[in-house]
C-alpha cells in the first residue's frame, strides 16, 4: 500500500485533525466530535446546509463548509456513511430558526441515515428538507433517475444553493434551487486504476495497465464498460455520448463544465480532457460557460476523470458566479 | 502507460488549447505560440513578472499567471526548458515600462535560456532583473545553496512578489522581497512512486510498493535517502530534521507551512502530514501563520509530497494574505 499514513484505522481522524489545525478561523467541531464538522461563521436566521457521506472522497464532503458553500458536514470511515446520531448533532449545530437543507448523494446507507436523522430533528422542532444528487447517467438508465448514484455534480448543488442560501431567503426557495441543479446536471466517469480503502490494504479491484473502465462509480461501482484505454479524445466523445441525450442538452443551451480528475490524474490530462469536451460541445452549438477543472470529488489514489454537464439559466449562473470561501474552495 | 492522452506529442500543446478553451478571460498567448502564455490583464505601469520551465508541474509554470501574481509564463515540452526566444517574446509582451522581473527554479537549462532572453531583453531597452528559486535542501549541503534545486516553495516567490508588484512598486523592490522570500523558504519532498514522459512511455524509474525516497527531486532527481516506507509521522519528522537547522527556524518564528502533493497523493494524506508538522512546530515554538495544503508543484501522476517552510516578518505575513485570482490559485 502506497500511502503516507500512519495507521489505517486513524487515518480519517488524523486527516480531521489536520484539516482543524490548519483552517480554524474556518471550521469547528461540534459534540466532541471530530467527525461532525460546521462552519466557524454560522450565520443567524440563514438556512442551514448540510452534508456528509464516507470519507475518502476529498474535496468531498467537508472540504465544501464555509462562506457562500455549506454549514455543516458529518463524515464517516473511508467509503462508509456517518450515524444518524452524528447528523443530528451537526443539523442542530447549525439550525438558527431558518431551518436546514440536506443535501448528499444517492447512496443506501446516506439515505438511511439521512432520513433518521431528519426525522429526529423534526421532533426536536428543527424544520429539514433534503434534496439528493444522483446524476451519474452510467448507474442507471434514463427512466429510473432514482436509483442513479451522486457524484462530482453535487459540486453544482453546493454551489448554487450555497450561494442562494446566503442571500437570506427562505428553506423552500432553498430547496427548490437545488433540485433544479439536481435535475439540469450529468455526469459521466472514467477509471484508469482503482484505489485502495486503508483498512483493506490492497484495491478493492485492479483496472490492467492499459485498460479503462467507462462509467464506474467514485467507490469503484462497475461501470457500463470496459475496454484497452484509448485516445482522451475518443474517451470524451463516448461519455458525451451518453451524458447530452439524457437531460438532453441541446444547440443552443448554455452549460457549466466540471472536469473532475478522480485523484492520481495529473491536471494536465484534464485540460486535455476539457479540450476536447469545449470542441465538442461547440460542435453541437451549446455553450460552455464558467467551466471548472480540478479535483471536486475524488477517491483517494484511483486515476481517472468525470465530466459534468450543469444547464444554465440566468439565476443559475447569478448564483455559480458568486463568492465562495471555504478550505477546499475559494472564489471571487 | 495510464494516461488520458491522445498521442504523447501533443500533449501539452493540447493540454494548453485546453486552458486557453477554459480561461479566455483570463490568459492569452503571443506571438503565435500557445507555449507563451501571458496575462489577460497586463497593468500599464505595473513591474511584470515572467516565469517558465518544463510542462508536467501543473499548476507549475503557468498556472500562477493572473491578478496579484505572474504576468507572463513560458513553457517547454514535459520537463523540457522553453527557449530563450520564447522567453524573450513574454518578456516582451508584459513590459510596459516598469522593467521585468524573472522568478523561476535553479535547473540549468532554464539558467541558460533565461539569462540570454535577460541579455536580448536588455538590447531592446527592456530592463530585466533575475531571482532564481532554489531552496530544495535535499538536493545540495548548506554552504552550497547556489546548486541547490528549486521545487514548490517557489508558489510563495510568486505569490509574494506579485502582491508587492500589484502596489505598482518599482522593480528593485519586487527584485528584493522576491530575494527576500528567496532566502526565508526551504523544502524538502518524499516520493512513494515514479512519473511517466509521456513521450518515453514508461516511468523513469521505479521505487517498490513498499518504499520511499526521502529528498528526490520533482523530475525524480535522486533524493538522499531510500528505504521502506514508514509511518506518516516519521517521514515528516526526517524531513524536519533536515528543514529546520537548514535556515535555522527557531524558537518564536512565524512561518507559513506549504504542503505539496505531488500528483497522484490523495489530500487526505497532505492533511495528515500536515496534523504532525504543526504538532512538530508547535513542539519546537515555531508559530504557523495562514498554512497552504493542495497541489502546488506537481510531477505527473508521481506520488509524495513535500514540506516548504517560509519564515515571516510583519510586511511577508501581509503580502502573503493579499488577493490573488489566477486560473489555478484564487485567495480572497
Amino acid at each position: 500500500m502506497r500511502k503516507l499514513i500512519n495507521a489505517p484505522e486513524s487515518m480519517v481522524d488524523e486527516m480531521l485533525q489536520g484539516i482543524y489545525a490548519a483552517h480554524p478561523d474556518q471550521v469547528r467541531y461540534v459534540s466532541g466530535d471530530l467527525r461532525c464538522l460546521v462552519s466557524a461563521h454560522v450565520k443567524k436566521g440563514k438556512v442551514g446546509i448540510a452534508t456528509g457521506g464516507g470519507s475518502g472522497h476529498l474535496p468531498l464532503f467537508l472540504g465544501y463548509v464555509g462562506e457562500g458553500m455549506l454549514d455543516g458536514c458529518c463524515v464517516g470511515g473511508v467509503f462508509q456513511s456517518p450515524s444518524a446520531m452524528q447528523m443530528l448533532e451537526v443539523t442542530k449545530a447549525i439550525d438558527s430558526g431558518a431551518g436546514v437543507l440536506y443535501i448528499y448523494g444517492n447512496y443506501g446507507g446516506d439515505v438511511m441515515n439521512f432520513d433518521m436523522a431528519a426525522e429526529m430533528a423534526g421532533a426536536e422542532g428543527i424544520r429539514v428538507e433534503q434534496v439528493l444528487g444522483a446524476e451519474d447517467v452510467a448507474s442507471a438508465p434514463k427512466g429510473n433517475e432514482g436509483k442513479r448514484r451522486g457524484v462530482a455534480g453535487i459540486f453544482y448543488m453546493y454551489k448554487i444553493a450555497g450561494a442562494l442560501a446566503a442571500e437570506m431567503v427562505a428553506l423552500e426557495q432553498v430547496k427548490s434551487v437545488a433540485q433544479t441543479v439536481a435535475a439540469n446536471v450529468r455526469t459521466m466517469g472514467v477509471a484508469l486504476s482503482a484505489c485502495t480503502i486503508p483498512e483493506a490494504g490492497k484495491p478493492t479491484f485492479e483496472i490492467e495497465e492499459e485498460k479503462m473502465e467507462i462509467g464506474m462509480g467514485i467507490h469503484g461501482e462497475p461501470g457500463v464498460r470496459k475496454g484497452p484505454l484509448v485516445a482522451a479524445d475518443r474517451i470524451v466523445d463516448e461519455m458525451l455520448e451518453s451524458i447530452l441525450p439524457d437531460l438532453p442538452y441541446q444547440r443552443g443551451d448554455e452549460v457549466s463544465v466540471l472536469i473532475n480528475g478522480l485523484g492520481a490524474t495529473p491536471k494536465e490530462e484534464l485540460y486535455v480532457f476539457f479540450r476536447r469536451v469545449a470542441e465538442s460541445l461547440s460542435k453541437s452549438g451549446i455553450h460552455i460557460y464558467h467551466p471548472y477543472i480540478g479535483e471536486f470529488a475524488t477517491s483517494m489514489e484511483m486515476a481517472g476523470a468525470s465530466i459534468s454537464l450543469l444547464k444554465l439559466d440566468a439565476e443559475l449562473k447569478r448564483l455559480l458566479d458568486s463568492p465562495a470561501n471555504t478550505p477546499f474552495f475559494v472564489q471571487r
